[in-house]
């Protein structure tokens, strides 16, 4: 059956039935694989409304696939399905100066539609830290990243997108207006969406004028708890902050010794890391300065403007490598709970109350100006049967805690596969049937991406 | 039948069946007029709840409605109908500091909430012109307003929402967490959605630190299209500019006569009205010097600072009244089009070359700022049928116009009634399937606000 598809895509060889490659299996998540039916590497819209449309008229399972860096198992196919892989959408086609809006195709990287806007005076402020995802799967995933606590997130930068339904129809939802208060908002329905409602093909993402001066500010502190109360007061003093992130001492040590370089402060056991920008030199050392006051009135050990590229650069180098730093010595199971913001420090106490209790190793780091926090469960030494015995039970007091606090199981990647489970033990029933509601209406023989997100 | 709603609700004289008031019949638009068959004054989301589960057992249509302030016949009820007044859920019920998150009733007015932000140093930065406007009507059309430039529009401050849903049933949608990756994004499909998918009872806001300071600035230009040429200028600059709007001299001079106060300045034809604001006088400054001479580049008659709170409040009242200023003269039809930024020029030159080419009298004022023009199509001392012919045609060319400069009929006030047709001419069909399908998956028996929105 599979062969028909042939016949639809322009080159054959882009549709794989034999010897698909691996990585097709799963995503970064990597510890859940199954090999799809097919793969069809699209190379344009038409080709994947036409994959749709013949999809569900057999009714055969789709998932979409970008970059592969996701880290719930969204893109894991199942035995009967045909994987699409986005990755040749890759034209950034188009910039409108004058309304800020850069139309890429959904398999653009995020790190090419920085530096293209960057090299254009222009700036896309979400900032995930996978730079190589595809802003396909971003949008998907309404992924947030760094800069959130100033900018936002995915879904505040996409004016519009063109989405191949399950039938195979096109449509654009959304548009180039600023404002918008016409008909159901389909665009943020489909943002965050992980491809269970329809595949993005291409998006309208809103840019705005670069900011001229960014400055990073690292500051040690004895514990994390003390680090984690600053930040509330910052948020109440309305200083204009972009990014505030909180790590611990070891997982520094993690990454100092993956990378082989140093970090620029070894004082304290936890760290937040400011970046502060603007236009001019004196707003962002206005706003700063403030921090400063702050920090030292919750004990901070030091406040250590990076003004030299090396500092900065190594700084951001030791934050953003924890994850591979962790996965480098151990299998990790990575974790994304969101907690509203006044709940951060007793969710990351209670982290280490489980690791005590259970007697497994748990990384803490994250966006501390947002309450999003990720953590590292590290398997460590322990055996095969043992660790997942035990990550059973990490995830179980996890996933409950954080409901108990009003929080949720992502913040920014996607429940995807790994994570359903362990949505749905708290979610709300109504909202659980809304969304199977809808999904039905989108995608009536349930071919998309099926059993993952809710 | 509606005897049986009495049983419902606390106090039976909630429930109106004869002798109905008047106001019911519409809502700001006036014009058209519907005698719904009951009206309920509900004072409590169990009591929605109740005649909702009554309403849907019955196939009875339910239209909701809180201060009638709409301008679309959006709250225009059906003669088989009963109409759910808000109004007494009007309860400010908890403001969490910390979060900055402030929950209130559906009923709470839109200047209520304004004022108790602010009297916590706090502020809710969505600012539609009506202030007496309730929360729940705002969120219901997504409402957008003056600030709209620098803080985003009502979905942006909205946390989460509690709904009742056609069958009865009470649902929360969204949380007070900053970042969400967790399921379908419900809650953006419910704002805007003009009371078609679920009733809005209460609101988690989400509040911002009060900036310290404001300043506006009046700019007169010798016409209007100068003045609307800048602010591209202005947004590429990435000043901080907190509201942009625009308004011609024949609109000020009625709003002068209407209110009997004179406005700052009566040079040129056309003016923009600027809002500053920030945490320093000198942060506010920079940016407003840097319009100053964006302003003079693109031959601006002068720049008033308005440092005087006297001249201050007469500007922002003399814009605030125009609508009221032309209605007290004439009939009219409000227009709320918004375009994408660089077409805005284009747009307001085009209303007046239909104006003459109909001889009917059009003002045009707004929101500068993002695309969002605001139209009076004044029936003067037309006959009613000559009106009625004229406004269909200056409708019809306005709306198609509108579409095609990539265009929406509704930039903040949603399409309600007198906007369908409208918005049903030049929409994507795919999209609107997609609207009506997802009504159906949300209102079973097609209850809630029939007719309405798409």
């Amino acid at each position: 059956m599979f062969e028909q598809l042939k016949a639809l895509i322009e080159d054959e060889n882009r549709v794989i039935t034999a010897g698909i490659d691996e990585k097709y299996y799963s995503d970064h998540l990597g510890h859940i694989k199954v090999k799809p039916a097919a793969v069809v590497i699209v190379a344009s819209t038409d080709e994947v409304s036409k994959v749709l449309d013949f999809a569900n008229l057999h009714h055969i399972p789709v998932v979409p696939r970008g970059a592969g860096t996701g880290l719930t198992g969204g893109t894991v196919p199942t035995e009967d399905s045909i994987v699409i892989d986005l990755t040749k959408l890759n034209r950034i086609q188009h910039l409108d100066k004058e309304t800020m809006t850069l139309t890429v195709q959904a398999g653009v990287l995020l790190e090419e539609v920085q530096a293209f806007a960057e090299s254009n005076g222009l700036f896309y402020p979400p900032d995930p830290g996978e730079k190589a995802s595809t802003i396909g799967g971003n949008i998907s995933t309404n992924a947030g990243g760094m800069r959130a606590v100033k900018y936002g997130v995915t879904r505040d930068y996409v004016r519009s997108i063109e989405v191949v339904l399950a039938n195979g129809s096109i449509v654009e939802l959304g548009s180039k207006n600023i404002k918008d208060s016409t008909g159901l908002d389909l665009k943020d329905l489909l943002i965050g969406s992980e491809g269970t409602l329809g595949i993005i093909t291409e998006a309208k993402l809103r840019l705005i004028p670069k900011p001229q001066i960014a400055r990073s500010v690292l500051v040690p502190f004895q514990t994390l708890e003390e680090g984690i109360d600053t930040v509330l007061d910052i948020k109440a003093s309305g200083v204009d902050v972009a990014a505030i992130e909180f790590v611990q001492k070891e997982a520094i040590s993690l990454s100092e010794q993956y990378l082989k370089i140093e970090f620029p402060t070894h004082k304290g056991n936890a760290y937040l890391i400011f970046t502060f920008d603007g236009d001019t030199a004196s707003h962002v050392r206005d706003n700063y300065e403030k921090v400063r006051e702050l920090c030292y009135q919750h004990n901070a050990l030091d406040f250590l403007v990076l003004e030299d590229e090396e500092s900065f650069e190594i700084t951001w180098q030791i934050r953003g490598a924890i994850v591979k730093a962790v996965e480098s010595v151990s299998v990790q199971e990575p974790i994304d709970i969101v907690v509203p913001i006044n709940k951060s420090a007793e969710f990351v106490k209670y982290t280490k109350a489980i690791s005590n209790r259970h007697q497994v190793a748990i990384q803490s780091f994250g966006h501390a100006g947002d309450g999003n926090v990720h953590l590292c469960i590290i398997k460590g030494t322990l055996k095969e049967e043992e660790w997942q015995e035990k990550l059973q039970l990490v995830l179980e007091d996890l996933y409950q805690k954080a409901a108990e606090l009003g929080g949720l199981p992502s913040g920014e990647h996607g429940i995807g596969l790994t994570k359903l489970k362990y949505y749905l033990d708290y979610a709300n029933e109504v909202q659980i049937t809304l969304m199977r509601n809808l999904k039905k209406a989108f995608d009536v023989n349930q071919i998309l991406n099926p059993n993952k997100a809710y």
